[in-house]
């Protein structure tokens, strides 16, 4: 069986790149890079092992793509995203701009106008754990934000369960790699001024929330949600606390477990046992561990998941199979 | 006037180092150096740059010094901190010896008897900000640990203000530097081990618990705590969610800037900044930042201290300014 | 075609690890976890994903292993390799035990007696590009250091071509992530005592200085080699200094290029350009990059290797490969 | 006495703002921020702790400056420091404009036009061990580069004592931290592409080398350096080869010692031992270690320095306490 061929735009970002790493070892996918215009500052000291071609949606059909992925700012997904789809292409959008529902609510959070509002109906959020059947039959997956795959993952078979008390709120306080931040130069992300040190940012504003609240149900005044920029390359912790009226820890793993029966890339620890970022690192899992006080119901969940993984390129990658009728796993074990 | 001369138990400790750094340019005290008995096996290149006594009640007195800082694990200090009281010495101590108020609590939270347990009620807990007068004239100063102070100084002046919905509980998520974990060989703090990740330990059962809750007045009920290692050689980040009646960040702030007016180491945020680490590298300053949703009442305050700093030396050098009636701040700014 | 399965004594261990993750991958072979007698002291939150069995020949045979890593100390290689090869056992030895040519040598450089000298005339050096055929005919094969790895690849061609102005010597500047150093937890490779530091150690006396002696051809006299520890968890770049008559760069490069001709694992880069640690990590490579001043003769080559990859379980599996008829690259690219 | 105020141009860079740190605890000096053109995109949460002041010469003779730092780079330093002269101001450099002693030299390694080679005679080149009197009387100080300050330091009083072999050439391999890069943001310095990577550059091109044999008294061709970028903060390691007629590393301790000897920011290690970066961190001290293969002359100096310390600040405010009258010492120590 010949190889389906995957065009990834933004094959120098850290997604991308990962992207590219990930096809490099799938066994009926193999990726092609499309020089898209702001890409050509960089020559590199090694030929680039894969072909190159034009970013645009003509070449992408002469090659004979099975898929293109985006990795792309919001601005360009849009632009690219209905031209590719034209042109019979599925597209896997690493960006935000097809994640929302509403253009209302993509214009609150980012600040901008939606350019291509028609597509925000289809476009399949690419989250397999909860919306494997659409993606599978999907032209346009939105792959999610690398928050909101843990905050989603962790949060949503507890809400689903009803063992949330929601009056009391729920606190997820996330950390993140610096590779979250894109590659693009700034003073915020360079290594004098990431290295010995901690911060936090868009304190209850940050843009992932809305698919956080989209896809677990809860509502915003039910949601205190903290980004932190810790010195690492990549990775995202998140740090989960909610009251419960469960008394036992048994009782919430098994939530877990029996919501991600038979799922391939969750990993739920044993009571008292938690994940760090090292048990996911370049990997596609999202790894969950859960602590309870018996006393008193206070609750804390530990999510892990590589930010550029199960955060982005390797989810992308598990979307591209279900697309393209491959088994769910292919590439990512 | 002669320099007080200041003894230093632990000073190959990160602890006891950053004590003696201080110390080197204070002026009005000088460092001593007490070679303790588990303190033998590194030979540094350069000669010793302050005279190293035995760390006996003996040597300490017959050297003249004002006071003895014990950078020692928590059984030492029991052992020390007694003798070295006997012979009139001042004691500050940077383990959790002299924390908590009764033997049953530090069984409970220590996981082992209390030796010395008649000098619980006399220590001083030494948090000049909330202690100032009985530090002033202790023998013995209970150092805090590294993350109650900064819990305590962000969390108790809203417990005394009122403005915690307590029923909905506090969550205070706290990252640490590993120099917070001493200098003792593990493999859970070898380079290889922390770097490029980030791990949740002592979920809801940190042994600091007790020392927030004794001093801001909340029930172990009502706060969630958990602390993170991350990769940073020091420095402490807290972030305190609560759910709060009111609708204006400003009026939070202000609760914090009338509590700790005059107060020359409490820098409070303007509306909307919050503090990183490096703020507060190499410093005894706490910085506090407030981030407020006004429609909900989602509120969540930063607090950052250097834990060898306000978390640990740099306290202790405050502390011993007002034991020893020297200007509060005398070398530490 | 049945998998080789494949024992992996000191699979805890960094390198020991690295051979697992490779393994786990590789189309003929799969890991088989030894479990020896140092290794017991921790317990995984996630169950092991391999069969586990007893360090013992006995145990080796009864499961059919093709072949043994021994990612162990010198002293216990030279107690277990003797043992698995009686029992028929192919071994790939990490350690320093067999890698020099007589019990003399190795008395000098590692201070101690060798306790299975007759073994060292048998043992391949598994630097597959100079010993291929002795690699793929052995038994028992001594999987090369770290650094003389890199060393070795980018001295060795040099002066077999004669350009080396040997009179004025060679020197060998080279700096290792912390990996190289081992698992075992110590002060000098602790998390606060590595970052934001970097040191010089083992100057001119580091042992693996006899493993580039013995395949360069370089007498003592006219190598100097400094090993730098740096705060990376992974990687090794060497820079090496020498002069000579050429005065093109094209001319060294050419002599590299001829000399690697084929070889799967040997990237040459343009002139002007040199790797970093990046471009070799989590991969068999070693990169190589050329810098000759033309009007003095004058040149600077840099090679980088990962340390645990080409520098140690990517090169036992390279040999591994050729040790059981594989193919060469086979799960390595 | 009233303090000396220093302006300080590019006080948000590393340099700029560690002179800042360190006249904040001169007792004789304190700064005075000058703000300059380019410096207007940042606005910090807490307010400045000194005065602000426009970057004018006007300003500063308004102000009653003693002296002016600049942190600007070489084209904005050859513009302002003669008209800061024209005003009577002393100015310390911190850029290259300045050092080199003929606009030939400068437009070569450079590749930029001299602008204002009339202050290239009188420019004193600020490294007090070799230059003291010259400092003492100067109005225009080039501050050195980071790299010739511990080159220099570490070679020059060997090749005044004349115990290299200059036929076999110097090699000097170098090594720092990301803030000797500056503060602007680029791809090269930001976090992701410099944590756990390690790269070399222009090597035997870098534009500090004719500032190392200007004052090392070598030729070109006797002198082999690289830069080598690695993931820390601050500090500069050196470690120097060369080949020596002596046989005892004392001889060469010895030479150092004499020609340091009242020095009060050099410290020679006693022989086998070298510095490491922490030895240095956060100081003005050069570090320098020694080790000498005694059978075969093969010879290796160490040599540590802070980057922003005596690479750049601390050696800023020594020239500037020489050129004001001060103790050489003040505020650094």
């Amino acid at each position: 069986m010949a190889k389906h061929r995957i065009g990834i735009v933004g094959f120098r970002g850290y997604s991308g790149a990962e992207a590219v790493r990930i096809l490099e070892h799938h066994p009926h996918a193999e990726p092609v890079l499309m020089e898209h215009r702001a890409d050509t500052q960089e020559a590199p000291a090694l030929p680039p092992r894969h072909p190159v071609i034009p970013c645009t949606p003509e070449a992408a059909a002469a090659e004979g793509l099975s898929a293109v992925f985006l990795g792309t700012p919001a601005e360009a997904s849009m632009e690219l995203a209905p031209a590719m789809l034209e042109r019979g292409l599925k597209v896997i959008d690493f960006s935000g701009a097809f994640r929302l529902r509403t253009p209302d609510v993509y214009l609150r959070w980012y600040k901008a106008q939606h350019t291509a509002p028609a597509l925000l109906a289809e476009a399949a959020y690419g989250l397999p754990e909860f919306c494997r059947s659409r993606i599978s039959s999907a032209r346009l997956v939105a792959n999610p934000g690398c928050y909101p795959t843990a905050a989603n993952l962790a949060i949503r078979p507890l809400v689903e369960a009803g063992v949330v008390d929601r009056a009391a709120g729920i606190v997820c306080d996330a950390k993140s790699g610096v590779s979250g931040a894109g590659r693009k130069a700034t003073l915020k992300t360079s290594f004098c001024e990431v290295t010995e040190n901690l911060s936090a940012y868009s304190i209850l504003e940050h843009r992932h929330v809305p698919e956080i609240l989209q896809n677990s149900g809860l509502e915003e005044s039910e949601l205190s949600f903290t980004a932190q920029l810790v010195p690492v390359h990549r990775g995202i912790l998140e740090t989960v606390y909610f009251r419960t009226a469960e008394r036992d820890a048994g009782a919430l793993i098994e939530i877990y477990e029996k919501r991600y029966a038979g799922e391939p890339f969750l990993r739920i620890y044993p009571a008292g046992q938690v994940p760090d970022l090292r048990a996911v690192a370049r990997t596609n899992f999202c790894d969950i561990g859960v602590k309870l006080d018996g006393d008193t119901g206070r609750a804390v969940v530990v999510a892990a998941i590589d930010n550029l993984g199960k955060g982005a390129a390797g989810q992308a990658v598990q979307c591209m199979n279900l697309m393209l009728g491959l088994a769910e796993t292919e590439g990512l074990l």
